[in-house]
């Protein structure tokens, strides 16, 4: 504790737990970018909303730099304190709060896990639709900070559509109860949705209310092969129309070449651009024979060329692991990621456009593509070739962002779907955002945090 | 044009259509509420969005207070001009602008009926699910700043969760073109959620870009007479636990004995306490031996006095006007309307106290009940004696509002469920939103709108 601000910290909030050892900075100053060297002052582990509070009076008027910190798996660098900021982890506030039947409302403190929402869910015969791979780790906290997406949207929309009240703690440590789990308020300014993506920004989640829904439906898991991007919009559209999605996903050979060698069974003998892994509700003999007569469309229609749908529970979950386990699988090749996102029917012409953009950018670098087609959200991640130093790679990325981010200006798109804007995507945050709203943006920003503690350089800062 | 600010304007943008006719501005200054005296300036018809920008640019520097209005159905006041403002009407800016089909978006001018939306839905096989009775007159402009709720929340959400852009022009003339459809898009604040439930104070919403769904299944509807709330809270859960609930909406004896003097046909021979019209998805036989049953297992536990289930459109239609004539029903004895929400656990208790409040403090007013079970939100109509001026009324209506808002604040609930806050409750925002968030929003307000010039005096002005 050799930085005074450390000792007036705890002599402000004796009870804190604050941390200072060299691995704890090192540990808690990161997310999953890796690309900052984590420096941040100090660790501060609150176990109430109280210490939350007065923590941030502290931080307040000391003028210390504040890193709100969950479950730290972000991409886009949200949770990195690389210039000395205090840490505020709220990995301790991880309890079940309570639950109301007649309300279907589940609260949490903020630091609890994806994954462990889900299971008090299933524990009361319900569900926490909001899904991706990193539930184990990844903090609702955070999911709500970046309004998270996954592999569920498609049918269940993104976290927002979930967070019934947010508990949020200010720059000057007011405590706003928001929304309070209402079903209908119209009472000004929803200050709730403003908290949703933004990037700790804002204020400190510190509790969320969730709306629960009726436990997932049996489903069948459908894995197609397909000859092309064109078949593939196709396919979605048809299979939307005929059946209750719950997920539609697709990859190319390039991903499953990677997962495969990562362990996980190839489904088929031969390989096939595109492939796609599609859930869909189905019960009794009715469903069975929706999803084969919907199966049965498709194939005639000569759009697949290869497919295969799951019969129990097992299989289901290979078919998923298929898609699930790409990012793992590409992790060892230091991935430089794109999360970009257009409109559904803007995806063939800005997938067709970015393609030639790449190759012709990239001809040195082996790309790998899968995303979610019904929610319009392209995945792009070039692996480092191993002989190139990282530093050299993400300067040459960049380049290629820039003009990526030119092309999805022109589609109206999104240079973050899903991931947030953090530092990783700050530089690019122009093109879809314009000048007109990032002004709003910072006049918001200074409105709730006239100091300019919170996350500062995160975002447009 | 007397007003040499109007020749100003009318010089600026030479094409703006400008109203100053003493019937126009009587007729564009007051919404439903008819409490105040409209007294604006002018009114101003664009037909483009430059033609709003130019104005908003014009009142901007003027300093000219500027009403935005649209079918001006609302209950709260928010498109009152009574102080010389400037009503900038949608009324022309009322056409479909595109519809896209992959991605199930209509684009549509903010001038627009939501009855236009429905039926423009419906010519693409789709549906868009908001609905209400004022669905002829009023704009989705209006739907969106206020979020409207109405009969199907309980199934499909408020206004809030069928917008996927929206173009908004700010208090200084700029257009933010508003997450332009997108589906995942983290890229900073939400303004486009910010700008659902302004009420018109922070910016025009000049177009919009509504998601549609599939189209609403077969359905029937229920009517059941029930003893008491305690018992139609059992009824709410039992139902929505065995059928796909489209809507459940109550009503008392006294909302009943309106309608039908109103020229409705009485549903049952004898008169009971609780009235509920719900109405359910009911597919093939499957769906009619689900129904039937849902509706057997409330009789056994003994909870139903007398009931009936549609056959057939007519039936439904007969049904649903017990619920949707109320408001009709009561406009001639000028009802003072409370429009409150509780969380849907705390029905019971707040509608206890509430009933005691009213009781005890109107003993002289007819009281009509009626409401949204499962978004919590219950409709207080109070009724004003044939031989009472309306200003006695309205000042004694607000003295029991006062302490109606105490026991809403004790219950965390809102003072406006889906009505808005506009000029009617702002007295009571207290109640619903804390001192710092009312702050918080002030200084939002002042970052879009620094002249303070749009809908001044609404909400928290």
């Amino acid at each position: 504790m050799s930085d005074p601000r450390i000792s007036a910290l705890q002599a402000e909030v004796p009870s804190l737990r604050l941390l200072t050892d060299p691995a704890d900075l090192a540990h808690y100053g990161v997310d999953w970018t890796r690309r900052w060297t984590p420096a941040p002052m100090a660790v501060a582990l609150p176990a109430t909303i109280e210490e939350v509070q007065a923590t941030m009076r502290w931080a307040n008027a000391a003028g210390v730099a504040v890193v709100p910190s969950g479950g730290r798996t972000g991409l886009s660098g949200g949770a990195v304190a690389a210039n000395g900021e205090l840490v505020l982890s709220l990995q301790r506030m991880n309890r079940v709060v309570g639950f109301e039947p007649a309300d279907r409302l589940l609260t949490v403190e903020a630091g609890i896990a994806l994954e462990a929402v889900q299971e008090e869910a299933r524990s009361h015969g319900l569900q926490y639709p909001v899904d991706f791979a990193s539930r184990g780790s990844c903090s609702i906290g955070g999911n709500i900070a970046t309004n998270a997406g996954g592999i569920r949207v498609v049918r269940y929309g993104n976290t927002r559509e979930w967070v019934a009240g947010i508990r949020l703690v200010t720059a000057t440590g007011e405590l706003l109860d928001l929304n309070r789990g209402l079903v209908k308020n119209s009472s000004g300014y929803d200050l709730r949705h403003l908290a949703v993506a933004s990037e700790g920004t804002l204020g400190i989640i510190v509790e969320a209310t969730l709306r629960l829904t009726d436990p997932p439906p049996d489903t069948r898991v459908m894995l197609l092969a397909l000859p092309s991007f064109e078949v593939l919009m196709e396919v979605f559209q048809a299979l939307r129309a005929r059946l209750p999605l719950e997920a539609f996903e697709f990859f190319t050979d390039r991903a499953l070449h990677h997962v495969v060698a990562h362990g996980a069974q190839a489904p088929f003998d031969a390989a096939y651009p595109y492939y796609v892994v599609a859930e869909f509700a189905c019960e009794g003999e009715a469903g069975e024979v929706q999803v084969l007569s919907a199966f049965e469309y498709c194939m005639e229609q000569g759009w697949v060329e290869d497919g295969v749908i799951s019969h129990g529970d097992t299989q289901a979950a290979a078919l998923w692991r298929l898609r699930e386990g790409i990012t793992e699988s590409l992790a060892p090749h230091l991935p430089y990621k794109n999360d970009v996102s257009v409109r559904v029917s803007a995806m063939p012409g800005f997938l067709a456009r970015t393609q030639a953009l790449l190759a012709s950018e990239y001809p040195q670098f082996e790309v790998v593509w899968f995303g979610h087609i019904g929610d319009g959200n392209l995945h792009i991640n070039v692996l480092k070739p191993a002989d190139m130093a990282n530093a050299d790679f993400v300067v040459e990325c960049e380049r290629v962002t820039r003009l990526l981010a030119e092309t999805l200006a022109e589609y109206g798109g999104s240079i973050s779907a899903e991931h947030g804007i953090g530092l990783v995507k700050k530089a690019y945050l122009g093109s879809t955002r314009s000048a007109a709203e990032i002004a709003v943006m910072r006049g918001i920003r200074r409105a709730l945090d006239p100091a300019g503690i919170l996350n500062p350089g995160k975002l447009f800062d």
